[in-house]
Parts: C-alpha cells; structure tokens; sequence
C-alpha cells in the first residue's frame, strides 16, 4: 500500500512560491532515492553505488550526507566509471570488491520490476560490473519510479539488455534471436547516440550491447538467463533474478516499499 | 586400438639419412594434426582452424593442399588472431562466424581430453573464440599427442583457464577456489612470461585468464561448467563439454582414432 505524500509536498526549495508543483518523474526518482539512502544507510557500511538517473540521486544524498557529518566511516563501491566520477566529486571514499568481497547494501535503480522483484537493468549500460557487485550485497534495495513496474520481465516492450564480447556479435544476436523465438525476440546492437547506423556502444569492460526487444513473455526467468550464459560470447544479461531484497516506489499517488517474501 | 606406424616410418626429409628418427612430441603433433586435414577436410568446406602447436600443423596442411590445388573453394574461419596471421602468410581463404554461422568441420588441438571425450582447452589463451566457433562446428576433430590423454578433467595437474573479464578479478579468482574447493582448487592470474610478477596476460577480447589448479576430480562436469558460467564476470571457461566428435591421438606406439559413441 502506497503511504501518500503530505499535503503541500513538494521538493522545490524554499524561495519557489508554497503553491505544490505537480511531480515530474525526475521528483519521483529522487524521492525514492533519498528514501533509500535514509533508511538503510548507516554509518561504517560498505555501500554499492548504482548507476542511472535514479541511482544518482541516492549518491548524491550520501555524498550530502557525509557532507553534514550524519554518515560517517562509510566506504562505497561504484558500479561504473560514470559513477565513479560522480562520488569522487562529492569526496565519498571509494574502494572495491578486491578489498571488500562482502557489500552491506547496494542502492540502484532498475528498467523493469515484476511482481516478484525480478529486474531488467543495464540500460544504462553498466550490467556486468551491477550484477557483480549487487550480488556480493547482503541487502540490495532497488529504486524505481512507477513507471518500471511492469507484469512479466520484458513487458515494457524496451530494451533488455545482453553483454557480448565484439568478436562475432552478429552471430550472438542472431542465435539470441533464434532461441527466444518463441517469444518474439529482435536482437539489435546498440549504438552511441541511439541511431542506427553509428559506431557501436562500449561497455565499461569492452564488450558491446546486444538489446533483446520482446513480443512476448520469455518464460522461465532462470532457464532462459542460463540459456544465454551458455553461449560463448555473451558475458552478462540484464535479468536480475531473485537479487533484490527491497523495492521503493514512488508514484504519483505516494510511496511503497515491497519487501521479498 | 593403435594403428602402429610402418617400420622405418619417420617424418624427416629424403636428404636425411635412411636410419629411423625417434619421434618427438612435435612429430607425433605433425601426425596427428595431418591424418585430421586428411582424412576429414573436403574441398567446398567451410572449416575452422585451430589455435596451438598442434592445431598450427593442421593449418600448415590445410595451406599446402591448397597451394598443390588438392583443395579447393575452401573457406577458413581462425579461432585466434595468431592463426589468423598464420592462415594469411599460406594464403588460405578466411571468413568469419557472422558471414558463415555454420561450419563444416573444425580441427584443433587440446590440453587434456578425458576418456568421454570431454576436453580441457585454453592454455593457448584461445578459449573463447575456439569454444565459439567449435560449437558452431558440425564435425570438431581433435588431434592431440598421446600426452594430453588423462583420466579425469584436471587431472594433468596443469591449468585449466577461465577467461574473466579484469574489473575485480582477485574476488572473482577467490570464489572461483571457494566454489570449487572441495576439489582443493588453487586459482592463479596468468601473467605474461608466465613469471609470478609480470603483467597480466590479456586475450583477444580484452580479458584476463585465470589459471584453476586441481588437487581432485571436480565431480559433475556440466554442473561445475554452469556454476563458472553463472558468476558475473567469468567470460568463458576451459571445458569443452560433449563437443569433440573425434579425437585423433599420435603415440609412440601408433595412431588412434577415438570416435564418439
């Protein structure tokens, strides 16, 4: 159940006029965000940064928040270079899974979230170095805005994402595409800038992007994820399954936290 | 059962003097790898060339019966950039997986092959790019001297390669030895020179190899092949699982031909 927003509840600062603004989905991404960071960061964690515009959000909250001396004795892992850059602007101490193989808890955002907090992510690009870091974490609470809910894995009909190595990606997309058949599945490598004809996207790790779109749900999760992971090539997909330990939403109507069971 | 060499069988040249030559451990290599193109390569074959110093003398081969015009309309897709190099100064015709997803037939060599025909592969460094293009194979002939032949998987007390991408390697080196070690595994990086110290040695794709050492058999091969697979950030591992259709193995004592069953 959604806890509403107080009346009048508004993020803009205040010198704007009192009168309530009505939320963008950027407001929603940093609700929940901050929600996240003030209720499960605490002082001497080792703390997983996300990536993503909602995952920026939360380390800009705990960048604040060491700032104002309220967290202190925190180490934090990026989960890519982009954020990386982003902590070390806001002097968070930064380390990494070499030294520190077990995580207290990852914050990230996500693409897609099923009814039973299965994942997509790695739009942004950056799945390998999520995956391994959210599944070293004792807790990972994942934060979304409303519109990353969705009834089956692949049902917002965008991209999921699949971590190939550049040699022969053709040939990786085109059995990606045979054996998820059955579902509808068009592979397409992504491209910087978004169109279709530019040079391909690179990963963090020097691999390419192969996004899978789907017509229909993919089935089982598990055997389809393993599926890929047998190809030689592919290096990582976007399903994040049975990971997240906590879900925040905000939605227009207010905030929900949805707990795994 | 060995088919033994003919008396006074030796591979050196007409000028060398008559005497029989003791065989090395290249010559039974030479045989082994010239029986395979012989016996297997057609002319109109899409066929995949092997990375190694076995794999080396079956390209050698497959380049001379193309120069005397006993093959022809041959097309050859190299699993390394080394046999590529190689396959080019012979003027062999080469392609790829993405213009030819399926190929006829490829042969190339192994580190160590179990009496199932399961194989060990990767001490070469080609892992990926051989498993890639050796599943894509309708006929995969390994030839191998009678050395690489072991009772169980590891059990040559040599490496078996696990291809990782290089963020965080040392966590996933450590539970590499975690998963595997009531096999009493010991993972090392595999350095350039093969000192102790040096650089990190870096595949074709960018990654590194992380060498497995096993003190025991590591039971259910396919499960402890899935289990690698599934950590994020392993690329791709050194077992060649129930692909091998042939194993052709040169010995002291002759030539063995081991077929699937």
């Amino acid at each position: 159940m959604a806890i509403p927003y107080p009346p009048h509840f508004s993020l803009s600062s205040p010198e704007t006029p009192i009168e309530p603004l009505p939320l963008t989905q950027d407001d929603l991404k940093k609700i929940a965000a901050y929600k996240a960071v003030d209720d499960f960061v605490e002082s001497g964690m080792v703390v997983g940064l996300g990536t993503g515009s909602t995952a920026k959000h939360a380390v800009d909250r705990i960048g604040e928040l060491i700032q104002k001396g309220i967290l202190s004795n925190i180490v934090c892992i990026p989960t890519s270079t982009r954020t990386q850059e982003q902590a070390l602007s806001l002097q968070i101490p930064l380390s990494d899974l070499d030294s520190h193989p077990v995580v207290d808890l990852t914050i990230d955002g996500a693409d897609e979230v099923d009814p039973h907090l299965n994942l997509v992510k790695g739009r942004g690009g950056s799945l390998l170095r999520e995956k391994l870091i959210e599944s070293a974490s004792r807790k990972f609470v994942v934060v979304v805005d409303e519109s990353k809910l969705v009834k089956y894995i692949g049902g917002s009909g965008l991209a999921m994402p699949v971590e190939v190595v550049p040699f022969c990606w053709k040939f990786n997309a085109r059995r990606l595409e045979e054996v998820f058949g059955y579902a509808g599945c068009r592979a397409q490598l992504r491209r910087k800038g978004g169109g279709g004809d530019g040079d391909a996207y690179v990963t963090d790790n020097g691999n390419y992007i192969v996004d899978l779109y789907l017509e229909r749900a993919i089935g089982d999760l598990k055997a389809a994820s393993e599926a890929m992971m047998r190809m030689s090539g592919v290096v990582e997909n976007g399903m994040f399954l049975d990971m997240a330990t906590a879900v925040i939403v905000a939605g227009s109507g207010g905030i929900t936290v949805k707990d795994k069971v």
